[in-house]
């Protein structure tokens, strides 16, 4: 048997990581990462702790991954991990939600056993930050990666990928009656809040989100 | 200035803490927790690393709490925090949804700083635990404590407080077209995964979610 850690190495801090995270990342005899030209922040966060380890990188395509690009990494790691041996796939946040990660689980095969090791999810991270309550007791949070076109029934709302963001969507969402703040690295030392429309498009950095709330 | 931090204990075994949870715990004068009963599951996330310290029980009724008993334990709080000293109140999962935490927040005198540490979100753990994606690209997923009445628009939920579920409200799910997995004390060693409508109903933990996911 073979196994497969995805670890979620949470916001940017590597204060930020689990204790089960780094000792998982020590154990591993090898440590995944998708390609970014060389630079990779999920790495980054856990540089410390997999001094020395052997690292592969993966390539997956910007934008649209098809499942022939999944299958094909998922059997490259299979393929470097020995038997009886374990490889760990670090992805920023957590593993459960927008990461490579999940949309590869399905294509190993029965020989390799799977285990997620939760990380601290970066729109988590961003509210605690920025002490921006995400929801107080009977009230629905919602997470999405794009301004919903009809006014969604959500109390707060975080919204991820802002650096896609364009001035009409944010339009949008004050029209629906909600107040945001943009979240840039958050826990990182160059981490920027912002609530100011024109200096949040004026960033839109790739590392980024917008916490909303809807007026009461 | 005084220094109180909201630190998330995570869903329970103490090794998905963070460094950072860890070395707070460590450094602050004393530790506030909610008085269940004399029992409380943050507590006992964090037991090996507060050894010693002094811990304050709150009290909170269960169900409604009123703003005076959240003002009354912010001051109990500030009272017991020294000059220049710093105090940690300890909640599970993490304090920025459904927490204790957010409800005091406003209360606290221009004297506090107020600084939250994130956790590792009940939901997050459960969706690792149970190697269930939470959202792919371009999904939406919602956190409730509570089925809704109509049909979300989410294609993932996080029901928590899956203690007060009744039969009739998990036939709601199955009509709006939704799988689900009922996670009980996820991450700890009595973690229990359900499929099962009647077994769910007889469970019913407090401890307890249910993680749904629209069917395709």
């Amino acid at each position: 048997m073979k196994k497969i850690y995805g670890i979620g190495t949470g916001p940017g801090d590597p204060e930020l990581l689990t204790l089960k995270a780094v000792r998982i990342m020590k154990e591993v005899d090898v440590i995944f990462a998708p390609n970014n030209k060389g630079k990779n922040m999920a790495l980054d966060t856990a540089a410390e702790f997999i001094e020395g380890k052997e690292i592969v990188f993966l390539d997956f395509p910007m934008g649209k991954v098809t499942e022939e690009i999944y299958i094909q990494n998922a059997k490259i790691m299979e393929e470097n991990v020995g038997e009886g041996k374990a490889g760990a796939f670090l992805t920023i946040g957590d593993p459960t939600y927008y990461s490579t990660f999940i949309n590869m689980m399905e294509f190993f095969s029965d020989d390799v056993h799977l285990e997620i090791i939760s990380g601290i999810p970066s729109f988590v991270g961003a509210a605690g930050r920025s002490n921006s309550p995400l929801a107080f007791t009977g009230e629905e949070f919602s997470v999405i990666d794009r301004i919903p076109l009809e006014n969604p029934k959500a109390d707060s709302l975080a919204i991820l990928k802002a650096f896609k963001l364009e001035e009409d969507e944010l339009d949008r969402l004050e029209r629906f009656g909600f107040e945001y703040k943009y979240i840039q690295r958050a826990s990182l030392p160059e981490e920027i809040i912002l609530e100011d429309k024109s200096e949040i498009l004026k960033e839109r950095d790739y590392i980024s989100l917008i916490l909303a709330r809807r007026k009461k």
